[in-house]
């Protein structure tokens, strides 16, 4: 990040965190080091904020504790839809069920899902992420949720904006072969994949999605693109 | 049901109940005036039990409290597969996290689901079904849960077992038309359609499903298989 940014290169962060505000998730990395701010990061629950403000739509929330802060600002009375994020312990019987009777009550049901993750890993295990819930919903209500977040096209579109930079001027970096290079090809990016993190060998097999590029870690992509200036 | 029994005709209760045990349904029963006995029950778990010990599958059980005696003969031990009823209340995030883990870490995960209806109306409100839960273990396993109970076609197959009757020779009575008109026609019976309970006008013109006959009550199909001996 800091060759990068000492290059003069812009940079932005997506990430599909939802347990955790961008403030908090900033605090995180800079703890680690890195030095972001929160208006380099692109997360679902802002994105979800715009859309909402931008249709009028006043949600339910069933997300997580920590994320609530997200959505101070919007209006939260008469919920005409509902917003799912991965909400942890949050997901009690009670919770899914109150959300549940929200939508099926609606006129037309509008579900807003914070990503579509199926699991991620806890140092105490596994655990169901936000998409098994959302397809619980789906299924009740019969209806199609619209994800927010990675791999969504207007996520990506929305951190270009944040840069100011066309797409073909971009070039994304992650792990994921769907959520990170699916969705950025998809936004006429160029993406590279780090066989680091998410990575698995057969993704170089995937039947839909071909980076660009393949490199071994973060400062092999960084050392390529500082390389192309 | 009296005249049922009464005319010498055989009789089989179908339910997709999975919240109580069958000596449960059938005191509540008989304590509103039906003379049934647990032998004429078909209900989905001990169709699941017949399952498990034909495949030597021992479950992991994701059920609501009150079916657990149903399972009492079988091999709970170190599981191989994982059985969904209604657990209600204990659809908790941690049992649901349980039944995850469990899956994702076989080496192909089988599970059986007691149903796969979307929702239902208690005093309180509406909740979801098992077979919400039911897509969102399918999603995060991306594998397909093998469902038990209507409208599976051995559900009714196990039925007419019980009746020792062919399928041209019974005659369905239902509310629901997919689960039971469709389920019965699927195995060669002929299917009334009851215009009570969860029947639906729309039903009538049911892209898939129809019906031998409408009847508007159960009176009124008592009515007419008894003409017709």
């Amino acid at each position: 990040l800091h060759r990068i940014k000492a290059s003069g290169l812009k940079l932005q962060l997506c990430t599909n965190e939802t347990q955790a505000t961008r403030e908090d998730f900033v605090r995180k990395l800079r703890a680690m080091g890195f030095d972001v701010s929160v208006a380099e990061v692109t997360a679902p629950a802002p994105a979800a904020c715009a859309l909402l403000k931008e249709r009028g739509l006043r949600p339910h929330l069933l997300v997580h504790h920590d994320l609530m802060p997200e959505f101070a600002e919007i209006d939260k009375t008469n919920p005409n839809c509902v917003v799912l994020g991965d909400a942890a312990e949050n997901f009690t019987y009670a919770n899914l069920n109150k959300a549940f009777q929200l939508l099926i009550g609606m006129e037309k049901p509008v579900l807003i899902s914070l990503g579509k993750g199926r699991y991620y890993k806890e140092t105490d295990g596994l655990k169901l992420d936000v998409g098994a819930y959302m397809k619980a919903l789906e299924y009740a209500c019969d209806i199609q949720a619209e994800v927010v977040g990675k791999p969504a096209k207007r996520f990506f579109e929305s951190a270009l904006a944040e840069l100011g930079v066309p797409p073909e001027q971009a070039i994304m970096i992650g792990d994921d072969i769907v959520s990170d290079v699916g969705g950025a090809q998809q936004c006429g990016m160029r993406a590279l994949q780090v066989r680091t993190g998410k990575y698995r060998p057969s993704d170089e097999n995937h039947p839909e999605v071909k980076p660009d590029a393949y490199v071994n870690n973060l400062a092999e992509a960084v050392d390529i693109i500082l390389q192309q200036l």
